[in-house]
Formats: C-alpha cells, sequence, structure tokens
C-alpha cells in the first residue's frame, strides 16, 4: 500500500513541502516553532523499521531543519522526538525552545490545545522557515 | 576539553557499558524500560552539533538499541527523543510503552518523580537488557 500522510496529522499540521524522504509539516501551532519530518514510506511507526539508507537520510534532513530553525528562531534548545504513542505513523518532532516559554523546562506535548495560526501569521512563519527549507531541499 | 559525563545524569542514570560512540545509561526510574545513549563528544547540545558521521553512527545505535529494547519488553510503542532543557548535554531517551502504562498516551518526562530499582531489580533489568547491548556493540 502506497503512503498515506496519517489523518490526524494532515488534521493538525499544514504543508510545508517535500524534502528528498519526507513530508514536511507544520505544526498549527503558534506557541512554539514546531517542525514535522514524517519520511514518505509506508507502514512505518518507528525510526528503526526504516531501512539503513531512510534512517541516515532522516538524520541528515532532521540536522538540516533543526540546524535552521534554531538560527531562525534564535532557539535557546531544539527538541527531536519520534514518539507516536497517540499517532502510530512515524513522525520526528522539531521544536524550538526558549527560555522561559510556556512549558519550560518541560515538554510541549500536552501542556494546552494548539492555538491555530491566523492567515496572516502563518503566511509569516512560511516567509520566516524559507531558508530551513531550503536546506532542506524542498522545492 | 575532554568528554565528562554531565553531573545530572551521573547522578539519575546507571552506566550500562560503552558503544563505539556513545555511554550506555539506564535511568534509574523502573517505571518504563529507559535507557539513554550518550555521544562521548565534549561540548555537544544538539544532534545536528555532531559531525555527520557521528550522527550516522548515533542512529546506527539507537535503532539497534530501540529495536532490541522493543523485543525485550514486548513495547507497543517506543519513544526516542533529544530534549535537554535541562541537562544540555546530548542524551538520546529510548523509552519502550505499553498501552495503558502509567503516562499513556501523554509523554513520560514529569509525570511523576523517579522510582529507582533496588538491588535485585536492577540485576534482573541488566540480565533482560544484555541482548540490546550485544547488538549495540557494548563489550
Amino acid at each position: 500500500m502506497a503512503f498515506e500522510l496519517h489523518p490526524r496529522l494532515a488534521a493538525d499540521t499544514i504543508s510545508l513541502g517535500c524534502s528528498p524522504l519526507c513530508e514536511v509539516r507544520l505544526m498549527n501551532d503558534r506557541t512554539w516553532p514546531w517542525v514535522l519530518l514524517v519520511p514518505r514510506r509506508p507502514d512505518i511507526r518507528e525510526i528503526h523499521e526504516l531501512s539503513e539508507g531512510d534512517q541516515q537520510q532522516l538524520v541528515r534532513e532532521s540536522s538540516a531543519l533543526g540546524r535552521s530553525m534554531m538560527e531562525i528562531f534564535a532557539g535557546d534548545k531544539l527538541n527531536v522526538a519520534a514518539l507516536g504513542n497517540m499517532v502510530p505513523q512515524l513522525h520526528l518532532h522539531h521544536i524550538v525552545r526558549h527560555e522561559g516559554d510556556l512549558a519550560w523546562p518541560g515538554p510541549v506535548w500536552g501542556v494546552q490545545p494548539a492555538v491555530p495560526y491566523t492567515d496572516e501569521e502563518l503566511a509569516g512563519v512560511r516567509r520566516r522557515l524559507e531558508p530551513a527549507l531550503r536546506m532542506l531541499g524542498v522545492n
């Protein structure tokens, strides 16, 4: 069966484009800069289920994305995580943290309901992320 | 300056040995099967600060560890994360989750204080983890 983005990810995130391996998705929550990488491979729940080549491509893309996001948003710390307890399709979170942010120093999951971007905010964050997407090889 | 394990990691975790890249540490919390990989490289806070070769070795070791842990503990889901908001030395968490476990479906961080292993439990979990450590190249 071909890869299809999990409906929950489709509902909660916004497409930023496609890297060589992944769907690149913005979490629709303005509270933190938050981008997900979803490898376009069917039936993958865990990083270790990917081929070795895909695992290496994932870390390559994750590092390019994470490095760029930290520069763009002047972050204090990056959080990178594959959890998937509720949505079992493999998705790698990249969240820029600032000391004193809403969840600091704890993790962001479950702290409060997502606060969606307005159209104007979304256009702005897309623009800000452009260098990151270029580094990631998104067309 | 040479690599030195962060004092907080030294205090909260138990040594399981050394893989080619990492210190392999058991979180001293019997609530979940929980192992950390800490790359033996000084002054690294983020995965993307590692060399490309080290990033690829990290994902190789992480996948070997995670796959083994899921088999040993018959897990429903693996959580893999580099957070580091409180302890900035790069450490990659690997936690085996079961549906209905104490924090399910949320993440484990901050749910309750760590419950240390008894000596007997520790000996038992070390034995259970032996196949994982072998896959990881721990001597």
